[in-house]
């Protein structure tokens, strides 16, 4: 039987050799699709095996098929770290099992969890006394805000810019909520004056930190206007909102503070491995009176008394999320989040200027954060092509997508292990590759 | 700086000595509510602690705050066990930070969760070839079935009986539908000529074994008479699914190949940690009409040979929840995994027989599974107060419901470590606190 006593040392092992070799793997996996699948039985064993044989078959099987996140030349979408605070956090977690369905079930995990909220809020500027609780990703958060919206307006429509992440989309259709485009301005900053009429306004969904080009929507102004006509605020700062944590970066939040909900995922840019999105809102009440169904046998005598966060949120079921994030404020202290944040701000800038100083190439959009976006100069298939070219190679993985109707290559800094020359050394792939298109 | 090598020894010694010892410890946490908030700082520390005085203050500040849920007499809502393989997977998990927002960001993530998805299928009986995925809990299982329901057939009419899991309600009132109740039987089952018209209905969920008494709902009939009317027919489960690995158990599974969608929580049962819902579907189609939303920055040239989970789910982020999953069915196999039901249920009738025989008390179901419902034979009050009593003691840990309006204590038998003493302790507890009532 496996044991945390005779297997733990070597999954232990693993974890600690992985990420010490991880920069001399392959960044995107090089397989194609169904490959991993075909590796593996059609059916469980039926008899136990041993836990070497699982740790064998993550090398021998599995490890061809991961993309590796950790990775310091990992630069698509937004890169993140599950620093090794967190990692052990996580086993901690698990060995615990703690499942917050009520108060009574998980006091500490409840409890840690606004603390650890409040701790965050107080780290990035947020008002005090909003209530924080975790979901699983920014889906989730912000299908919970505008759930939340839509009972509480009685109204339906979510309105949100061109460049509003997905999950906007996704939430207003599972929660069987029209939607309403705005347009962005040449900044790709949601165009306050073609916000239109919001008397049917559910829900303002403002952008902090866009999914593209990391754009800051103009939150104060949406708010006056979302205000007026009684519409909820949800700010989606879901990558930026860790860059508050620095002083320097908080004009990015003006207006913030007048949102009806916030989120922030730690899991992105604050050292904390998926899932470990924050949730904050002025209007408690307005979620519980969305999510809060508790039946009979979820009623116990400190109901009344405890506050139990399934009542805040669209599931029952939470894992101890706060302990990884617990361990990360502890581990790396304010003073550490902003060394993170600061060197990843450096290297996006140092990346910007060799673009801009190089003929052929050119800059997209503003950088506001740890994100570029740049191309080629000429047409969107060169550009296509290199992005497939230089993920293809193994030593970098790069992301892209559609600005104004161009192509564009996106360089997302974030990984807590990326140095200058991880990042001296993408600037040279992609110029090598082009030069080879 | 926290690293693994340095400090992992010690988390991995604290994991291995809480499971050596939980069983020592009050199972319900015997804090008030803010207690533990009252002994936590109110702001993170601005400089870098050491991982030791995350552990310290684990064991110091929030261990009185756990219920523990990995403890031998933890027989509250249902029972559940995180496995050590699980633990150790999670570390991995951890370490890996795959997080599966497409295909290409962690194939080897998306093709395992296919992969166990089906062997659990086989393991259980359901169909081959049936399209599966895990999200966090039920409630987001039973969620996303609901709105591809709603999706598909047009129609927004949710149908279940009243002893369905309240995630039903939740998931009806996030996706803006209406819900109509079903009276159940003597046995607590559905009245299936009770379910009136469902011409205008999006789907029925039925349950196989219910949350508060385990009661099994009359698929085939449901699904005769869903089918008849265009309704989908979702099946919750979430608990008893598990059992179905052992033959004897599949009567409680007939009809369930009918359904449209089915949930199974490999978390409770399954001997995997929070969080772990499996979701299958025959109509992997709709689930992609409702969930696919690929914006310009997710496109990728894989997009239309690999499948990318997330256009299945309300989320896009998805941790590598699958490598838990695998080392479980891997480390315990058909046969382990067959040997923790039966084991659970030889105890719970084990318990079962002794309330019987036992002058005062009473059974108040019918046992399926693992779960006893039973009380004191007379008024609500004292059965309340026992509840409390037994609680409070810290040696066992039960929760209580309410069926045909009279108030019911429910022993929930799914611990791994449980022993037939451990349920004779319980036993010994309610009556001694029962005599001193």
């Amino acid at each position: 039987m496996t044991s945390l006593r005779d297997d733990g040392p070597a999954a232990l092992e693993w974890a600690a050799r992985y990420l010490e070799r991880v920069g001399e793997l392959p960044v995107l996996a090089q397989v194609e699709p169904g490959e991993i699948r075909a590796r593996l039985p059609r059916t469980a064993p039926n008899q136990p095996e041993p836990f070497s044989a699982v740790l064998r078959d993550l090398d021998e099987v599995l490890l061809d098929g991961v993309t590796h996140w950790q990775h310091p030349r990992y630069f698509a979408y937004f890169a993140t770290s599950s620093s090794e605070p967190a990692i052990l956090a996580e086993l901690l977690a698990a060995a615990l099992n703690s499942v917050a369905i009520l108060w009574r079930t998980a006091p500490a995990s409840t409890e840690l969890e606004g603390v650890v909220l409040d701790w965050v809020a107080d780290l990035l500027g947020l008002p005090d006394g909003w209530h924080g609780h975790i979901e699983d990703t920014a889906s989730t958060s912000t299908l919970a805000a505008l759930i939340a919206a839509r009972i509480a307006t009685g109204r339906d429509l979510v309105v949100a810019s061109d460049q509003a992440h997905s999950s906007v989309e996704k939430a207003a259709r599972i929660g069987g909520m029209r939607s309403r485009v705005v347009p962005s301005d040449d900044e790709l900053r949601m165009c306050v004056d073609r916000l239109g009429d919001l008397s049917d306004t559910a829900a303002v969904v403002a952008t902090v930190g866009t999914t593209a080009a990391t754009a800051v929507d103009p939150v104060p102004e949406i708010a006056d206007t979302a205000d007026a006509a009684g519409a909820w605020l949800h700010v989606d700062a879901a990558y930026a909102g860790a860059a508050m944590v620095c002083e320097e970066n908080r004009w990015a939040f003006a207006g913030v503070d007048r949102a009806d909900s916030v989120v922030v995922n730690a899991h992105k840019w604050m050292l904390t491995p998926t899932d470990c999105s924050l949730l904050w809102t002025r209007r408690p009440d307005d979620f519980r009176r969305a999510f809060g169904v508790v039946p009979a046998y979820l009623r116990t005598p400190d109901h009344e008394d405890a506050l139990s966060l399934s009542e805040y949120s669209p599931v029952l079921g939470r894992r101890f999320r706060a302990l990884k994030l617990w361990a990360v404020l502890r581990c790396y202290g304010r003073s550490g989040l902003q060394a993170h944040i600061r060197g990843g701000i450096a290297l996006a800038t140092q990346f910007e200027q060799w673009v801009a100083d190089e003929p052929g190439w050119e800059l997209c959009a503003p950088r506001r954060f740890s994100v570029v976006c740049f191309r080629l100069e000429g047409r969107d298939a060169p550009n296509r092509s290199l992005l497939e070219r230089v993920n293809a190679s193994g030593e970098i993985f790069i992301s892209g997508t559609v600005l104004g109707g161009r192509y564009v290559l996106r360089l997302a800094i974030g990984q807590m292990s990326t140095t200058l020359d991880d990042v001296q050394l993408a600037w040279d792939v992609l110029r090598r590759e082009a030069a080879a298109l």
